[in-house]
């Protein structure tokens, strides 16, 4: 189907279903050769990359709808989601549809709330909507121009995980099971775009008490084989519920 | 008038002049007699209190409604504003006004963005509007029942207020303007709800680099003269954009 046409079926069915005014935006992290990585999509007649977004149900939770839309986008559930922030200026979301009708759905004025979601690489289907032509991982060292606001939604989410760092526990989402403490501080050190000392790193990661030690080492490699960590899930989860300890 | 019709005249005003299904709800702290205060009111024919909020205007970005509520609540812009959550739980609102026509503006599904203040306690004028019999400080070991899911709002901030104090340097909208140690201690003792040990906490403050320490001290009082502090705005506020240092 012609896009034209295509938006303007979707758009009087999400009159009908979806609740005025509000949408939801994700900004899908991953963590990939050592880099951090964000979704991103090429949307049919846009110029520039968009995040992967959608609308809220008439008869559904704001955090419901964002479940959905991040399944519908990465075909898995087993993510960590959170919502970081609601930008509401004018004019953030009108321009995309200049060409088409003013009753158009999507050239209202819409306040967007944004979700981060962190997930395994891995475990990411990439599914390419109607919407779109491509759905790509990118690495934040390496990010396109965005569309309408999207660029300020990137960085929000990205300013806001980096302050996560300071509150609550991070990787298990973003790491396999087993991992070295090399592969950890690597984690953080993409996340905050900065090399951290290999000592202080250690000292405070084990101040947290959220890991287990394993009894095996990663086998193979000229290196003495390093020992390998899990998340202790049950501290993990009450540090992130809780906070980290020993802040103030 | 009668509230009654009260409501159904601004109910059409609003219509008019409002983005539908969204809110703003103000969790407006201050700092008094030792203890942290929030600003709560009574809505008439309500039973439970209330935390002060209103609508968005078609021609305004919601950052700009938020600071309109809060100024007309208390009198005064010079107060810190931040965003904090977005609550969209289906059936968080509709509740309170079950006895009225369905069209009623203030019975539609409102998903609420919440935002907390600081405020100087002194600085505040406590301004009653027309929907409300009364509106007080309330020390937040001594809260009130709260309707809807204000409660909720209410715990969120909290939270998010105590997870800044890792993140974010605090009290310049919260005490006056030369302080001594102990009070600002017992500021963060007052949002933590803990005693904290005094030497750990001047050692942090102080490494955080944000106070002046004043030529003067207070007189009085049967004790030796403590020492006057106020913060270094230049060093606060570039804190306050890019976050304390020394966390990782």
């Amino acid at each position: 189907m012609e896009f034209k046409k295509l938006l303007e079926k979707r758009s009087a069915d999400h009159w009908k279903n979806f609740i005025p005014t509000l949408s939801i935006d994700c900004v899908i992290f991953s963590f990939h050769n050592s880099k951090l990585q964000v979704l991103v999509l090429k949307m049919k007649e846009q110029e520039h990359w968009g995040l992967p977004g959608g609308y809220v149900k008439k008869e559904e939770n704001v955090d419901d709808a964002a479940i959905r839309i991040l399944k519908d986008r990465t075909g898995t559930e087993n993510i960590y989601l959170q919502q970081f922030y609601t930008f509401g200026n004018l004019k953030r979301s009108e321009s995309a549809f200049e060409d088409y009708s003013d009753d158009l759905w999507h050239k209202q004025r819409f306040v967007s709330i944004g979700y981060y979601a962190l997930a395994e690489y891995n475990d990411v289907s990439l599914v390419v909507d109607e919407y779109s032509d491509s759905v790509e991982w990118k690495s934040i060292e390496d990010l396109p121009d965005f569309m309408m606001d999207h660029k300020t939604i990137f960085d929000k989410a990205l300013v806001t995980l980096r302050e996560q760092l300071n509150n609550h526990p991070i990787g298990y989402n973003l790491l396999p099971e087993k991992f070295t403490m090399p592969e950890l501080q690597k984690l953080y050190e993409g996340i905050l775009d900065k090399k951290l000392n290999r000592g202080n790193f250690y000292r405070k990661i084990l101040r947290y008490d959220i890991l287990n030690k394993l009894d095996e080492s990663r086998k193979g490699g000229a290196h003495k084989s390093p020992d390998l960590y899990s998340f202790d899930l049950k501290k993990y989860n009450a540090a992130l519920k809780e906070g980290l300890q020993g802040n103030w």
